[in-house]
Order: structure tokens, then sequence, then C-alpha cells
């Protein structure tokens, strides 16, 4: 079913899905191989466009099949729709391919990597710690970023976490599905949380502000963008979201009951007159 | 009552009070003027310290007469004993000084040195959105930093807000202290509030972090060790920040709902099994 391998003198990449996260990747892989590109939503054009911008001669537009017929795919998929994509490739795969994931979160779809995939294919679970913006910041690119990786099965995997190491300069963090997911329920889940409570009190000052507001607002500016598949596979599918949720909200509002009952001694407002502020 | 000028040949400054922010004050103006201190809560041995190694052979401690005695006199007292502080120096101050406050809010405090201060005195309200921390973090030290001014009475008021933009270089913004303690209720106001509730969270991670993480936790680090005195002043002597606070909360609960809301729409956990992430 798949057609002649297009780039006989690079390592063949499959990339499946092609969002803003799969384009980063694009840009950054097409360097080191050759990339057959598969998005089951995206219209063919659009795709072409895509690929010829983010990937230049190093890529070319397929089906599935053919993503899945390369000796390393990379699913770039919403964590919402992984099962779904993990499904419809299983049955392409060759033995000894190894599958990469770059989701979010990392229990769930570790889970759905072992249960899905054949038994004789290799899983490498990753989550790049940054996205397109923190990529464009830097001069030096992804270089010196960081990257939670779990290998999960086979020891392709192992070599995989090396060339990000050694062949992107990534800084490669080894974890666990379990105890990635517990960092980034605090990590994401409260940059995230505070990020969209704050762009919904905006307008807020600009000019008149200090250091470590700007410091908070430019972390609100790196997540702003982020499509919402991002917001609720952080906040929802990360099985300890909620807890550190639970626990912002309730000592915001042991601080905010701790202001207020500190304010009663304070017979009237602090501004109805200069006695007020006195100590 | 006051000693012979100590420093002839220098424009006089009296400064009232001798913690982070009178330092900070005191470091940056020994190059430019001759410092009469006066602290009235530090031992006279620390007082004596502090001046040594913060401004050299330029600053002597005095009383607070001796201080009150310069062309120009800045107020580094915390904002909830400025009442005391004025009603102390007010009988002391010769026609035509300019007194000068620094204080996190500005609405109360601009209430009171207008009416405990002689109408012979002139007034100058100042903000410096930095602290010793902003200050110390860069080559320039205070140079390009903000300063907002309410110039509140008087000519020489407005020649010294054109000498925190020559002389120091600070970036002035000239404002009210209505419009500034309503930026300020929500720029100082919700970063000391996240930050009080981050730091209640720690220990939270420090290696598997994202860029705009780590950009949040340096906002917190830069006001987590401000003195309690800082806070209060933010949170309670500003007359905005009880209903920004409010608007937080409300806004953090209505996400809350939201998140909560869409959960029950998946009948168990999303990590009890490979189902329930698809979508």
């Amino acid at each position: 079913m798949s057609a002649p391998p297009p780039f006989p003198s690079r390592p063949r990449v499959g990339l499946v899905g092609f969002g803003a996260f799969g384009r980063l990747i694009a840009r950054h892989l097409a360097p080191h191989a050759g990339l057959t590109v598969h998005d089951p939503y995206l219209p063919a054009a659009t795709l072409a466009a895509r690929l010829a911008a983010d990937a230049g001669p190093h890529a070319v537009a397929a089906d599935l099949a053919a993503a899945a017929d390369c000796p390393l795919v990379i699913l770039a998929t919403p964590v919402a729709s992984l099962a779904e994509a993990v499904r419809g490739l299983a049955p392409h795969l060759r033995p000894g391919t190894l599958v990469v994931d770059v989701g979010s979160v990392k229990t769930g779809p570790a889970a759905i990597l072992q249960a899905e995939l054949p038994v004789d294919v290799e899983i490498l679970a990753t989550h790049p710690l940054f996205g397109p913006q923190s990529a464009g910041e830097s001069a030096d690119g992804i270089r010196g970023l960081k990257i939670a990786v779990c290998p999960l099965r086979g020891r392709r995997a192992l070599r995989a976490a090396a060339f990000l190491r050694r062949g992107l300069g990534l800084d490669v963090i080894l974890t666990t599905p379990e105890a990635h997911d517990r960092a980034m329920a605090s990590v994401q889940g409260l940059t995230h949380l505070i990020a969209k409570v704050l762009v919904a009190m905006e307008p807020l000052p600009t000019r008149m502000t200090t250091r470590s507001f700007d410091l908070l607002m430019q972390a609100v500016g790196m997540v702003r963008h982020d499509a919402p598949e991002v917001f609720h596979a952080i906040e929802r599918a990360n099985p300890h979201a909620a807890a550190v949720r639970q626990r912002f909200f309730a000592l915001a509002r042991r601080l905010d009951a701790e202001l207020s009952a500190e304010a009663e001694f304070s017979a009237e407002p602090v501004h109805a007159g200069p006695d007020r502020l006195a100590s």
C-alpha cells in the first residue's frame, strides 16, 4: 500500500498531525531526516503550503499508511484524540518501528500506547517542555530547552533519547509518566490557571508596572495563545491537576479570609482618612 | 536644636527611616548629596554600621530635628506608620522644604502629607516601582527603572521629578494618587497575592519546568522576601486592592466550576483507562 520511500539517503520519519507542534517538529527535524507527514484534518492545499514553509524539500504529504511505514513515527495529535490516532496507526506499523508521542500529559497516553500498539513496536513517550513560542525566542532555537522523556518499550527508545540530547541539544529529563504528571499538574496546571484568570481581568496596566508584574505577564504571554486542547489536556487529562487546583483555591481563600479579618479591625476603610493609616 | 550642616559643599538630604528601602535610597543618593539619616527604631550601632556600608562618608546619623532641617526630606517609613512620622516631623520643618515619600500606596499617604504638613512645605509623593532586588539585578543599577510620581504641592516638587529623570536616569511616570492606586491594586495586588499562594504550595518542581513557569517563579522570587508591611500596604492600605482580589477569586471560581462541569461528562477519571482520553 505504501509508496517507495521518498528520501533514500536520509533517516525516514513519519509525522502524524501537523498543527502548531507538528510544524515545530518538522522545522527542527528537517535538517536531519526525510519527513512523511500525515494530517487527517487539514485540507491538502493547507498541508502542502505548511510543509513547504516549514520543511522545504525534506518533507512530503502522505496517507497514514505511508507515515506508518517509516522506522520512526511521531504522533503530534491532541491528547484527547490520541487513542483514535493510535488505533488507526497500529495496523500499518512494521515490527521494530519506534513510536513517539509528544503530549502534555503522560499517564493516560502511555497506557494507550502500551495497550494499543503491537508488542513488537517500541515506544518513547515524551513531553517537550516548550512550545513554538519558547523555541522561537532564542537564537539557539530549541538547543538547551527541556524535554521530559519516558522510555516505555525497547532499546531504540533509549537511543532516540540520546539523539534528542546529542543531535538536537535538548536538555533531556528521564522520568516516568506518573512523576511527569505530578510535576506538570503544578508546573503547567498553575501557569495556565493563573494565565486564564489574568487574561480574563484584562485590560491590566502596561505602563505603570513593576518588574515582577512584567515577569508574570510575560509568563501569561507565553501560554495565552495555546490551543484550547492544550489547556484541557493540562487541566483535565492530567490526573493530578484537579487536586492542585483545589489546593490553590483553598490557600487563596484562606489568604483572602485572613486579609478580610484583619481589615475588620479598622472600623473604616483605610483610605477614609489619615488616622486609619497610623499603626 | 539642630547641629551645623555636616556637608557644606553638597545638597543636603534628610532621610527618615533606614530599612531596606531607606538603604537603597542612601546608596543611590550618596554620590549626589550629603545625607542626614534618622531612624527612630534602629539601635545606634546598627544604624552607624548600615550607614558606613551604604553611603560611606556621605551620611551621618542624626536626630529627627537635624534630618528635618535639610531642604529636602525623604520619608522612607512603612505606610502604616507614615501619619505618626509626618506628625513628628512637621514642627521641625522650615518653610520651603520639600518632603518626599516613597510608599507603595498613594491616596492615603497623599492625604496625610497634605493634611499634616505646614502649607509652606512642598510635597512630592512617589512610588519607586522597584525594590532592592530589581535595583541589584542590573549592571545599570536603578537607571531605566520606573518611578511613579505625584507632584502634590510647589515648584520644587516638579524640579525634583526632573532630577529623578535626568540625575538618576529613572523612568518617571507622572500620575495622580488615585490613578496610581488603581493601577497598583492590579499590578502589585495580583503579583503579591499569587506569590503568597504559590509560596504556600512549595515545594514546587524546579527541574521539570516550562519556561513560562520559570518566569512565574522568577516573579515570585522578586517579592517573596518583601517585609510583611509591604504586603499589608499593598493588599489593605490600597483602597482598590480588595475589589481586585474579589474579581480574581470570582473569575478563578468560575473557571474551576467550568472545568468541574466539563469533567462530569467523563463518567470516570480520565486516567482510568485508554477509552477515557478518546474525544
